[in-house]
């Protein structure tokens, strides 16, 4: 149980889902040590505004000192002694209960299920695009990568009437956005040395393969964005994006990637990092059924089989798990 | 003696300057072949517009092809089938004649020496900055490197009144500044292990570097702009700027380059490449003598002492080598 600070609730949890973040955790990002977990649903069991007691929550993951100058102009998510739960110096939400700052909580409106819920966070992250960068129904958007936040970033940007293409390599997962009408591109898993999501440096033969694949692709989009969640997504986009184009970058992974920074100079280019966003956006959107997120959950597992959900969700092409926890 | 196309002049060249670029090329940058130089001021000898033969004249480098959406829309810098002078598929200006289209040309008034008007390339490219960026007074703004950019970009964004430092490893440079009131900071560059500028990867002591000798400018800066002409300047600028600040990148260098591409996503950094820039506003400010050009000059060579010329502008610490041709 853990031990509720001043203006914090404690939070019942009912689901919580496994995010990219988490697994690249497993794998040394962040060093973070203790329970992970930050997408969540729950129920308020304790807190010192009562009227909160009893309501279905989800919560903004960054907890910033409150006294730094970032927390006062509203950027608490850049707080430089910020805490994450789940990532940074806080226990997260594969437990049965976290507690948050008041202020960090949303209260759900009765028509979101609990399972749509648990997409809040994500799916916040993905509207956080849209409040850094204007997109116009005239801009050639595409977004990389058909892993859990790809799909939520190609439903997000589709709001814009933009003339956008999500880029993946699972017919089964971009057939959820086909079924919404936007438009997608499969690209071959059978032939990795000519995928351009494959793994590898600057010499990989990443860059080939997109102009081996799309070659009517390169140098054709006004914005793209990297939900690869693989070291060599950045070089995939640089070689898609316009002269003077921007590219989004929502992927983190573990290690330093290595790019060729002269093309960034020569067709000044905008690379903009692109973290946590706009929980109120992300409600409203699911509210408005403008988002369609249960054909994204891929299983369930109970808390007990943690394990076997993090195997889950680590295998490729597998669809959201979710932690079903009370 | 260059071939006269269609609408190109033929220009007796009076003066060249050496940029970094120039270097680069030297070691494989850009695999160009041929004729180098693309910083000049020159007299029209040639020309189907009758009215700019004796002119005296700088050119943009960036020769479109005139048909494409670039250039229809006025970018004709990111046209896909430019030539550049000196750097892409057409000799420069390290020769006695040069030719560029008429619409690339602008006649210097009289008022701009020989020697202030041949910075007029590179000055219009520390201006494209303030094309990209809006910088207000009250930007805390870091230029890195005190070479010949690092040097006009300091002029150049100092118009703006901006809260402004120049980071660099020269007393003497960066006294030029000074003596114009722009704040610096020496690096010593006697102790090349713990120089934000040494060399090397993402496990150079750089970053260390950095917090080791101005503790106090980590993560301090709205915008930091990358003048290092190093592989490294990107980490140091990523040390520096604040969360959700902007990085202009203006350093190529020939190879790619190892980041932590996380601190981008993480602090929603933007790093935005920058290339070439308006003459008119270069021109302006020299006329109104906002920028002092004379000091940056550092040599004088004869166009067969050219080599010798290469030699003194890759010293360390060089300021500008002009060759004097006509």
């Amino acid at each position: 149980m853990p031990e509720l600070k001043e203006n914090e609730a404690l939070i019942r949890v009912i689901y919580a889902g496994i995010c990219n973040t988490d697994i690249e955790i497993t794998k040394g990002y962040m060093g973070f040590q203790g329970v992970p977990g930050h997408e969540f649903v729950g129920v308020v069991e304790k807190c010192g505004e009562s009227n909160l007691v009893g309501k279905r929550v989800s919560g903004e993951i960054n907890v910033g000192c409150g006294a730094c100058s970032y927390c006062r102009e509203d950027m608490q998510n850049h707080c430089p002694d910020r805490s994450v739960p789940g990532i940074l110096n806080k226990d997260g939400a594969f437990a049965e209960y976290i507690t948050l700052p008041v202020r960090n909580l949303h209260i759900i409106p009765d028509s979101l299920s609990d399972e749509e819920a648990v997409f809040i966070e994500p799916l916040a992250a993905a509207f956080e695009i849209l409040k850094q960068v204007k997109i116009t129904p005239s801009d050639k958007v595409c977004v990389l990568g058909d892993g859990k936040l790809g799909l939520l970033v190609g439903q997000a940007l589709s709001t814009t009437s933009c003339d956008l293409v999500v880029v993946g390599k699972h017919k089964e997962k971009l057939s959820i956005l086909e079924g919404m009408g936007i438009r997608t591109e499969l690209i071959s898993s059978k032939n990795p040395p000519t995928s351009p999501f494959s793994k590898g440096g600057l010499n990989s033969p990443l860059s080939r393969g997109v102009r081996g694949v799309f070659p009517s692709l390169n140098k054709s989009f006004d914005i793209v964005v990297d939900c690869t969640g693989s070291p060599s997504g950045i070089e995939t986009a640089l070689a898609l994006v316009k002269p003077r184009g921007k590219i989004i970058l929502k992927t983190t992974v573990a290690g330093s990637r290595q790019i060729d920074l002269n093309k960034i100079v020569i067709d000044e280019i905008s690379v903009l990092g692109s973290r946590c966003g706009p929980f109120p956006a992300a409600i409203k959107a699911i509210e408005a059924k403008k988002v369609n997120l249960l054909p994204l959950v891929g299983k369930r597992f109970n808390l007990k089989n943690g394990v076997k959900a993090f195997e889950y969700a680590s295998r490729k092409g597998a669809l959201k798990a979710l932690l079903k926890i009370n």
